[in-house]
């Protein structure tokens, strides 16, 4: 389904090499004053040929809003919005047609289709995201209103691991580098190490953790709809996603419970909070007002400059040897996709928990929450 | 949402204390034999009291049903069921009526609803997850009829982690010892430190690993509805559950494109597959014939034989010292958990993508997937 | 499917013969009063046997609450709930096993699932309802809270019609009358009729009418989930209903826009209304704060107790002549079932549409609606 | 929701006045040959200027596809559209801003979201309906390859009706008159009527029926998802729509169960068919294989020619004269769109239900179905 949200919905459409990239945003709320500069700076994140980091490719990605804007503000009504595709060299894919490249959705496109559009990996392309990240965009506009933020970074690169908490990082220097690890010292470890992979034409992986800031307590839908969940789904939906985990998550997972229960204690605002966080904001699929964070682990990209010996839909072997731009690590261009994920899941659930209470039950009984 | 599943879709209610725990089956397809035996030894490996590993609560479980079978079989109308509660002994929570347990549920569910069923965690309890079990047993039982197979074993308690791929284990083990691991030596090193563990008054986690087999091509709804996202999503919708990764995960995140690519060849059937399975059996969202597997992390239980500082609900410290009956480690019980989801989630997909090509595609245009 | 709402949501099981019907309210808001007894005097208004315009059964049809329910209200979680049957009389359709009633849906369940419960019509049994009947009652409970009622009442049996607008009718009338119409004239005129049809062993049809009055100004979900597109569908979903209209409706809709159209005006509480109401209190699927009102029409019973000539699954002609307990006309006993469908769809509508503004909107812009 | 059908989906976007109408149209089976022609005919049915009985506005709503094809099929993934918007006289709304005209969305509008696009009705406008003719265009041509066909024409403008059944009538003439009504003399009278009435400035409303034939039996998902209640909420989701019957309808309700029920036989073929057809092609909500008919009422077109009293959002009286071009009548223009949601319903039904049996089921158990 490339549908995304229960009641702030995106539909995405488009594929590497047609017409266009674009979407629909449906269940908006009214009102929101529709900042295009804020949300093209979100997509010139994520564009190639950002920095020697990336695939050299150059594509604007300009977007074209369409409807569900007026005077410059939501009107609640579906926001569609278009980014042209205008760089494709589609003759770089004409030998692959037939070719079922490594570790890449040719083979299972196939399947499952019995068809496919093999230019620059059709619909299963990494430009599918161009949709995600306006999405996201618009939802985070929506979230600065309710005091929400959503910040990404990059904690790991092959190796090259950021272990200190984010309470101790400074998310100003996350921009400040190609690779956005806001600890410059160990970015300058992983620039390095991307080059080197790149110079070998191959390529590496590694993690993004996230921090969600501002979450009122009371979002997340037991039991199947739990918060973790939903934002689990949304972050393994990402091209080249691998895994996803929050709070404590497989790192510390061999502790015991009396190591990683988080007390309550009454804050100095008289508020009711946790005084350690390995639950990572959530309990029981609800936030509990505490920050979220989580981490997503990336495999490394599929495309080798190297040769690879594969079939082609015949069955028969192929070598294959691909030319041509792409990224040794998708983890710099990743960091806003991950944030527009976040951020379009946390305001579904708002807008899904919104008026739960109100005006069903006593305003006395939740005073303390 | 108490509702999993887009075709075959298990809704579940139930409380600890309530009259019953219980679901409704809708989708399911019809005329599967519903071998009831089978679907209690489901219940009864995740029923508490069945070893000294877990809770001494003895609580039979027994499903009744109530709809959407006729001699024997299902008839394509919903099922629904219920097992009664039987064993609860609502005056142990009495003195928990205000309070907020750490790590546990009662803060959100008291922040998100305005009011709460205290006893035994009511909602959050780990009982609901009977509902669970039912319907994966369902699930089980129509994926054998077309060849498909799902298997679960805990990997990790504590530190202690079993390391060997899958391929070197004997499933047929996993039964052989209270703790379902298939490797006997590993199983009692981590039975002794669960047994450690519990004498001290404190709870441990660990790792859930599981294998599906038989899984043909094409199962997947890209972009969003990634096979291994919806797998996620369901994984991490089970209580206590931390975090997800499928294939190579976090464990082998570091590694570079090169040692991580699954290169296609022509089997001796004459199908395509392919020579490694760091993909874990899906590329770009959809599978491609091979076993998915996939890790899930557990928390340590968070009610511990030991005091804690908490708050109640109009913050005042209070002193939590429990007693009672339970778990130490939720993995044992959570095995069938993790493959009643895993069933549920690609039945499904399954269902989902069944009809999709016939008869709109030429049949020759997928001669070789 | 056997779910009905999008936050506010009914799963429904349960065949005629099987142990119980039953169902599961999810999303229901916590903090409604459970008041049982007029859960209770709901199903009392469906159940079979209450006068001798309907069959002659006798089921007592009481409902047993499983979950969702903490000292008295709901609590946010799902409400389960089953009615046991009590009152079946399977041998008395023995002889129809492999029979196609007329106008039932014995020969569709048949090719859609291959298999079919034939006791009773099985799922498609009106029993069916019960679930409904429940559903609406927890929903009606929630709405009054808010200040919206739903009122339904027969209005045409055979070519007995009650053609007077509804504001000249008494409400307090319709429970007086078995036959659920609040002129009391047209009531008896109906009855004699039903009796008549009754004593031939045939069966009529005829209209229900409804009326929803205190509804905000709001609700509705263009383009596809107009208000008048939901409730079309509710009423459509109900056995037996042929026809749904609102506002003008089919009645009236020869007029040209001059006589048809709505002029606004200003209230005399400041508010803005219009001067007439042939909208039917909807206008672009939106609520306007006028009363909705609809029209369902529904088809005579098809149990004749004539003889009719049929065919079994062998396709083989079949003299049918049925004995037993049956309604001559289903309108009395569908009235409940119309209202609670009205009240789920209302109340869901409002659930998804509360929060839309707060807090992305300024106070103000809204100021004259 | 802008959203429309579970898995063959339509998400529809775009103002009368804003940069575009369009839509995603996601689950659309792969190897559908995109016939451009023939949707761009469709969307000729649709377009005003066609004839003096619609407006004059000259729109060519000429369709681009930007996703989703691949050498002119459907690859399985989603086609993505636009049509521009070309021919706007946003001056002729400036007056109009803040009032709300009587009979159409511009007061609900304004309730719902707190802002609204006033220009030609903004979202309410007309114009949407373009993406469901570009849908449902789609959904004709899936259905083609399985042999069913959907046909609409006008049987009712004003007091003049089309009394006789559909089999007597010759689908052939429906596109010979602008009125879209196979009997020609009816037409010509129709004709006469809505000029009479366009030249007092006033507007005038009717029925639609449609005809769908090629059904197979078992399409229909009980309880809540009867395919009559899907037909009929996307037949009232169509702006200006009152009401939706099928089979025998509000006509023929006051008939007696014996004159109504559809007795089966064996038809030549073998195949089971039943001698009349009051059911209208759905029994229990599953189609069985006869033809499947319906109505769809339509109230007179708002926009009138003639001075009206209404109110601006203060709440002041307002002296409403329209100048512009509008329909007097909707229904010619209202064909192509039932055509357009009717097929897509039905292709919706067909891929939910393939694949329900198969291969759960034995096959000799549905021999005679």
């Amino acid at each position: 389904m490339n549908t995304f949200g229960l009641i702030f919905r995106l539909t995405s459409f488009g594929e590497s090499h047609g017409g266009a990239i674009g979407g629909v945003i449906d269940g908006c709320p009214a009102g929101i004053l529709l900042d295009t500069d804020f949300i093209q700076s979100e997509l010139n994140r994520r564009r190639p040929g950002q920095s020697d980091l990336t695939t050299s490719r150059k594509e604007p990605d300009e977007v074209k809003f369409l409807s569900g804007i007026y005077e410059g503000k939501t009107t609640g009504t579906p926001v569609g919005f278009i980014v042209h595709n205008t760089n494709q060299h589609s003759s770089d894919y004409e030998d692959l047609k037939n070719v079922f490249r490594p570790s890449h959705a040719d083979y299972t496109y196939q399947s499952k289709y019995g068809v496919r559009e093999h230019r620059g990996g059709g619909r299963s392309s990494a430009r599918e995201s161009i949709s995600r990240v306006v999405g996201g965009a618009i939802a985070k506009l929506a979230l600065k209103k309710i005091g929400i933020s959503v910040v990404a970074y990059t904690s790991q690169v092959g190796t090259i691991q950021l272990n200190r908490p984010y309470s101790e990082l400074n998310f100003n220097n996350i921009e400040k580098t190609p690779v956005r690890c806001p600890d410059l010292d160990r970015a300058n470890q992983m620039i390095e190490l991307i080059q080197r992979v790149k110079s070998e034409g191959d390529t590496i992986g590694g993690v993004i953790s996230c921090v969600c800031k501002g979450i009122p307590p009371g979002l997340g839908e037991p039991v199947f709809g739990k918060l973790h969940a939903a934002l689990g789904s949304a972050m393994l939906s990402i091209n080249a996603a691998k895994g996803f985990d929050y709070g404590m998550g497989f790192a510390e997972i061999h502790k015991k419970g009396s190591e990683t229960n988080d007390l309550f204690y009454r804050k100095a605002n008289g508020k009711i909070g946790t005084k350690t966080n390995h639950s990572g904001g959530i309990q029981g699929g609800i936030s509990n007002g505490e920050d979220i964070y989580f981490r997503v682990a990336f495999k490394p990209v599929a495309t080798l400059l190297k040769k690879q010996i594969t079939v082609n839909n015949l069955g028969e072997e192929f070598i294959l040897e691909v030319k041509g731009r792409h990224d040794p690590c998708v983890l710099p261009r990743a960091v806003p996709i991950v944030e527009a994920m976040a951020a379009m899941t946390i305001l579904d659930y708002y807008l899904i928990n919104d008026g739960k209470l109100h005006p069903f039950i006593d305003k006395q009984s939740k005073n303390n929450c």
